[in-house]
């Protein structure tokens, strides 16, 4: 049996300066018609940032959907033109100062994929020099540097709840034992 | 420094059957207006059904947002004045047909916290017993079942890409080791 749903009409409902609302008229495996409200997103990198000595480096701010404080991976959304490396590079910077880093590509990460187009594409950087932060004007972040094995007890305690995170530090820590 | 974010006014674009979108005037930390996007949904459950044998039970569908299949553990939204563990005890029966099992909570996934209100309750699921699927109307999903260490290895590889498959999967193998 072929999955596929049958795109019958695509109607963009809101278009935001970061979200872009659609609810299209679609036809389900079975031919039935119905419709599907999703998000358009223009995709987004998050790095897992390791020192020498296996440190992560974290970044805290204000989540204003989740209405709390939140420890996250360095990460952004891409420009418009720009290569997920190039963004890499970039939000590095931008959140933690950090450059000149070695990158290594880790895999996609689909946030939420019945609701939201958002591919995060992630990696790990190392070799990186410290230098200044300048995030965006509307962007208030904390730096917290902990060691990985710590990082990954809070994940596996519950603690931090970003989904990026979770996914990105314990996929680092299971590739590096190999 | 205080990071919160203050609510202004709050805006409701989009009022639709599972997506309700907002646009709410704020105040930044240093006190500049500024506005925040972003979607409210009623939460979700996930869950990581484990045979004796350590087998993982998943599901494939289609995800419009994606246009493309995907490979996840089983997860559904919450029902109204549902909790969690009622949520994913219906959505494990629902999806799977497995009934009776022992849910153990694994802790929280804010799917994408920047712009979606979403969080997924996670929980392994063990000692169930089999029976009859019954999805929704307009869901179609096929079972795959693999070991463990399989799907594990397809996270690290890259293969499976869903943010709760990657996360409440590798969250599952570590905790299982200790």
């Amino acid at each position: 049996m072929d999955f596929s749903e049958k795109t019958v009409k695509e109607n963009l409902i809101f278009d935001g300066k970061i979200l872009h609302l659609y609810k299209d008229d679609i036809l389900l495996p079975n031919g039935h018609p119905a419709f599907r409200e999703y998000i358009r997103h223009q995709g987004a990198v998050c790095v897992v940032p390791l020192t020498e000595q296996k440190d992560i480096i974290l970044v805290e701010q204000y989540r204003y959907p989740m209405k709390s404080l939140t420890l996250e991976i360095p990460a952004g959304k891409l420009d418009p033109g720009e290569t997920p490396l190039q963004g890499a590079v970039r939000e590095l910077e931008e959140e933690t100062g950090l450059r000149n880093a070695d990158l290594r590509f880790i895999g996609e990460l689909y946030t939420s994929p019945a609701i939201l187009t958002e591919v995060i594409h992630m990696y790990i950087a190392t070799g990186f020099t410290a230098g200044e932060q300048h995030p965006d004007d509307d962007e208030f972040v904390r730096l917290v540097t902990m060691p990985l094995d710590k990082a990954v007890q809070k994940i596996l305690d519950g603690e931090i709840k970003d989904a990026k995170t979770q996914a990105a530090v314990l996929k680092t820590a299971l590739l590096l034992k190999d």
